[in-house]
């Protein structure tokens, strides 16, 4: 295992091979096997993205294909038949079922960018300023994107002010259950100095801020208080859409109608980078053409997988599935923090979104060293990483399934023994 | 030709489709094809972004191989075996040879990203907050990159605010010759309300701007102006960077010395993502692991493609064809804006980067519609769109070059005939 | 009573003469005299500046003393003998007793400046950049101060984005009880989004804001938070302090310690103006000389007046007759309310400044109408200036504030005759 | 002489006192009398303020007979029989006679407020939200002004970033001759990263930036293009009107229109604190009643000896002696300058507001000092406080001003015998 190469020329930015030290030589569905030959089960699938597992049988062949073919691979908004695909099978499959007729934007193939697009809409289709966004809320990293997002460590980089936000805490955080009651008669109220905002942005389930799940009723208040206050809403799905949750959406179900919804990760299906955003008519006719660029929103490869991907919402086979493995993480991590009563642990999340907060960041973070260690990644988030999240392939095998979750309660025991039980007055705060 | 899905369910927002009105099946080297089999000379490659034409194939190959055997298409910053293998190249190519030190740094796959990135690391550096950007300087989209981006186009659409940048004449521009002495004495005066800042930004040549190319004694003027007041050169190479010029850097053989370079576009190859910096060491140390993050910022198919991009600079045989190529194009554009001297057009550009400056926007659109009905592909760019830029892959085969240099000349005389010339005194301004 | 020149010449900002159509000749003690001979009662005292009545006697034979001698009536802020007299009386009678070691700051002679002076003493001693402002406050109107201010009648006019502030309710807003305590958690949250403030500013009373008084567990656990997290605490007692309640500063007796004081209104004694901060040695100790300058911070009549006014300190004699017709307001006052028990008024405030709010603008403002006609100056405040508020100067004789008091009662019948109440549901909100 | 008081309880802000170590006890015309009985000639008056003399006796006179008389001292923006006097007569006596037809607007008394709310009501006018402001430009300490003074020492002390602003060289600085014909050119460029701006804020002649002389020429070219591009002109002549240069308006006879005037200092006439700003009508109708409000803003006192400082204006032969005492100020100047050839002094100004550029801080300092020791005060101004700038009360008896000149030159012999002329080459940047 050669990192010199790396460690001599690359960024000293460079993160996540420091918690995962060998060199990845290739991965199949929801295995990682490294250049000497270690194979590691993914509860990680890339941050994300890779919802239908690593190369993909059906997109590897789509892909294939396109390639021989002399496909379209780089088209900026330029129409071409694979766009047309992926247009058609989108709406078709995911839209027209749900009786949205929201437009489809593409940009810059990045979370941040449809973030970014979504903020310049709202503020343009209303002409306000102030967006409203949460207490633990990830949105990306551009300026725009970075004022919205909640976390300090990330917030420290911008270098200069991150303003034009207004900043509420999330459901789950302290004062979130009456915070949006009194923004809303803060707003009434011509003296509090605060003016009516030009949208809310909010993940339905926040996932780097530690999977934390609002409840239907609170995310209803705040479409009602938008609509009320003339503001758009904004479901950033970034992470926990495309199939997730099970359901294409985070929120489906749930009576919700958001103005915009922001895609991004899963929607390319093989890993192949795309964003999309989801614009009501009535807002998206805001835009002006070239309003919003970027040199990579037309890529090829990412409509022709991620229009294999739709394949898997054309039923709720695939669905069934996703609650069913979710509802066996879900039991396991019940049990694992059962077995630790005295640690105060909280089990978190929705479908296969799910997390252990061990409220501790140091240990999570050995539990991830404990992980790799046994052949297992995972990615820890939330206030100082102390969430153990995972979100492996939607299309993880049960038995690589079963095999990780083993792991994962054999390497919390390891860390359980390393790292002593804090006193319940230490943890006061975290709870 | 059918088109109506777009319509119906794509945004308003949706551009070059409008120009060139027709769905693309297929592409190759500099030929598109489209559903109706019509081939169009590609003198735009995807906005610079295909240097090496469409399915090059060399990287077909690599590309089809590559995912055949399963190999780690999305990665993160995660060690994989293409990415060591894109580094090296990288090093041993590019950098060794110019006898540069800089770190790769990898962000998500786009260069609004790159600059942002660039953007933070020079005001963490430096710990300043105010950077330069110049008059027609394009830079990207996303909050702080479109606070650095001059076009009033887009900057109109951020919805707040656009600060932290200072606004400096481009030296093509009035003003500019002047303007880095006199921004020298301001900084010097204490009284002048302005202090150092933390980096110039700014591109070598400005495509989008118009084609201006800037002289190396201006470019080292900014270079030692910098260095005097402990401020950073970021060069945003990430349209004129990739060999579009002849060398690699647009700026080689300027000895300058820039401490970040912003690259994007071409660098993947084959049109996939990818977006990487720059960075001097001793800047490049003030990043901590993970503080400007972005999901797609591992991309395998990108490493693969980029690394065999790579192949072409080994030895100055492309710069030389890249350079006869500029020179072919840069004779055509001479010749045709000297049979329209009344016009009084201005040639200008470097390499494979040409363009024929009309003064006029509705020309230059003109002569796009002209172009595209006779099957040619150009963009035009520039103030109001008056630059007709032409920006074919460095690989276009000679005769695809000169027929399209024919249907060119084509059409700017249909659009000569069109449009009368303006009156010398309407054009003042513009020139 | 001619006042077309004003119509005429003067702009169209005027704002007090369109409530008191009348043109005043004199004024002494609680009574202003039109050139009519119209003589009114002051319930208003200049905006709460005239604490020790029109043209104070005392005040009189020593401004024309100082005149007539030469005095050095501006003085930037060279050392003169009144200026001296003024801050060695000032020293003895308020800070010494008080065993406040506050160093004494002087500045442009408006309320505006003082707080401008304060946010960036706190800035510069702390290094941050937000400061905490609340609901319903009232600062100033230059930017700094106004984007502090909350009364969005003012914010509006500002042009630009009023940065740089956190809004939090203040304690008698809605979700004030608990707004302290949720801030602290978010403050501890490295994933809030904030990060901690440079200070917490704000009047321990609220005078515009409506006569809104807090608490003195309140205050100390705004001052406790801030001491935890290295913030400042700013007092703003602009309006309520210089013996308005019924001792110098508004938060007497209260244990509390504030950093910074602003003082301005009836500091100068006579309506001469000025403006002092009180700043502790250790956050005054951040200046240089000349930081924050302003023409008119050496005011000697302002001086000769204010060492004067401060007589009225040097026991508690005052301050006792201050209280007792603070009763005699407050009992009149309940009456009043508790004689339209329909209306749902509350009467609030503290020693002389004392508040009926009636819930709705328009009502306030026919009582301010029915009490000019009658000879009455009173001057409605709070949110669309619902709030009837009471602030004769503290030398008022008994016979005046009763006659004012009398005057008053029958304004409120005469308007309670001719708007009819409110429906119950209609004031939900104002409630 | 007692300072031990000052030293103690003062804040270390203060100042002047510095520079003036001793405590003023009376005053009178261009004379200051210390406790001890120095008496000092008045090459300062107030910062420019005290233009006609301290304790003018018709003033002393004036104030004596109001405050005997129960005057209106203090009125907010109620109507009183001397407000009404003084609009009547700077009606009749200023805007009258020049076809004006301004309108009067007051507020708090500081020349800062005044540009504040000049600012405010040109953002409003226009609804645009940048101001041009000029290098060595002085406006003011509160964060709206003082994002439009130049001066880096006064800036540094924001702590917030001073946004909103765009900064061109005056006529007088390093590329002040073509900055306002690029900047016209980059307004008609939509790619050059400027839009237009509300206003263009500037000094006719800039005092505390180092007497720097505006020709008619360049402020007609400001003024053009401002009318060009819908921006308004706002001229800030707080320091340099009310009679400074011989005319009331310092840019009197210029065939100049601004669109607002700011007025403050002298206005007043005692030292008595006023600011008001003279608003074109179709500017002044943007504004609300109350929009930008004061509490001092309806200084009786300051009405009155204002009143009485227009008498100086009825004819021009207090113009004349001005322009006369300016003479002698400016031919001793050059006279003192032609003495040391060597040092490369320049010497600018206009009527009784006379300056040597001595090119150096700490010589200009040492000049001070010495002239300080001689009793003569002056203040220098300028970068780095370079410049020794006289602005005796225009009143200042012609044997005073001719024994100040004396002690001028005096201290600056000493002072060149104490500090040896730098090398020409280290004076490159400063001249």
């Amino acid at each position: 295992m050669d990192t010199a190469v790396f460690e001599q020329h690359e960024s000293e930015i460079r993160g996540y091979c420091r918690n995962y030290p060998t060199v990845f030589a290739s991965a199949s569905n929801a295995r990682q096997v490294d250049e000497d030959g270690t194979s590691y089960i993914d509860f990680f699938a890339g941050a994300g993205v890779l919802n239908f597992g690593h190369n993909n049988p059906r997109m590897k062949e789509a892909l294939i294909d396109f390639i021989s073919n002399d496909g379209v691979a780089h088209s900026l908004d330029t129409y071409t038949t694979t766009k047309r695909d992926f247009v058609q099978k989108f709406q078709d499959v995911i839209l027209a079922p749900r009786g949205m007729d929201h437009r489809m934007q593409f940009m810059g193939p990045t979370g941040s960018n449809a973030v970014e697009a979504a903020m310049k809409l709202a503020r343009r289709a209303t002409g306000r300023r102030e967006i409203v966004a949460f207490s633990h809320g990830f949105h990306g990293m551009t300026l725009g994107s970075l004022a919205a997002t909640a976390n300090h460590a990330f917030r420290q980089w911008a270098g200069v002010p991150l303003d034009n936000i207004v900043r509420l805490p999330f459901e789950t955080a302290p004062g979130g259950d009456t915070a949006i009651a009194e923004y809303r008669e803060a707003l009434l109220d011509t003296s509090s100095g605060l003016t009516a905002p030009a949208a809310f942005l909010l993940e339905p389930i926040q996932a780097e801020g530690g999977v934390n799940v609002a409840s239907a009723a609170w995310l209803r208040s705040v479409q009602d208080l938008a609509r009320e206050v003339g503001a758009l809403v904004i479901f950033d799905d970034i992470q926990a859409g495309i199939g997730r949750t099970g359901s294409f959406f985070s929120f489906d179900g749930m009576g919700l109608d958001p103005d915009i919804i922001t895609l991004a990760k899963g929607l390319g299906g093989f890993g192949t980078p795309i964003a999309m955003n989801l614009n009501k008519p009535e807002v998206d006719r805001h835009w002006s053409p070239g309003a919003h660029t970027g040199t990579f929103r037309g890529q090829g490869m990412s409509f022709v997988a991620g229009t294999v991907a739709l394949d898997y919402f054309t039923d709720d086979a695939f669905g069934k599935q996703v609650t069913a493995k979710g509802q066996v993480m879900r039991d396991r991590l019940e049990q694992i923090a059962a077995a630790h009563p005295e640690r105060g642990w909280e089990v978190r999340g929705k479908g296969m979104m799910q997390a252990l907060d061990t409220l501790e960041g140091a240990f999570a973070k050995k539990v991830q060293d404990e992980c790799f260690a046994r052949g297992l990644l995972i990615g820890p988030c939330g206030q100082d990483g102390r969430v153990v999240k995972l979100i492996p392939p939607l299309t993880i095998p049960e038995d690589d399934l079963a095999a990780g979750l083993d792991i994962l309660a054999e390497a919390i025991d390891a860390a359980a023994a390393a790292i002593p039980a804090a006193k319940d007055a230490d943890l006061e705060g975290a709870r």
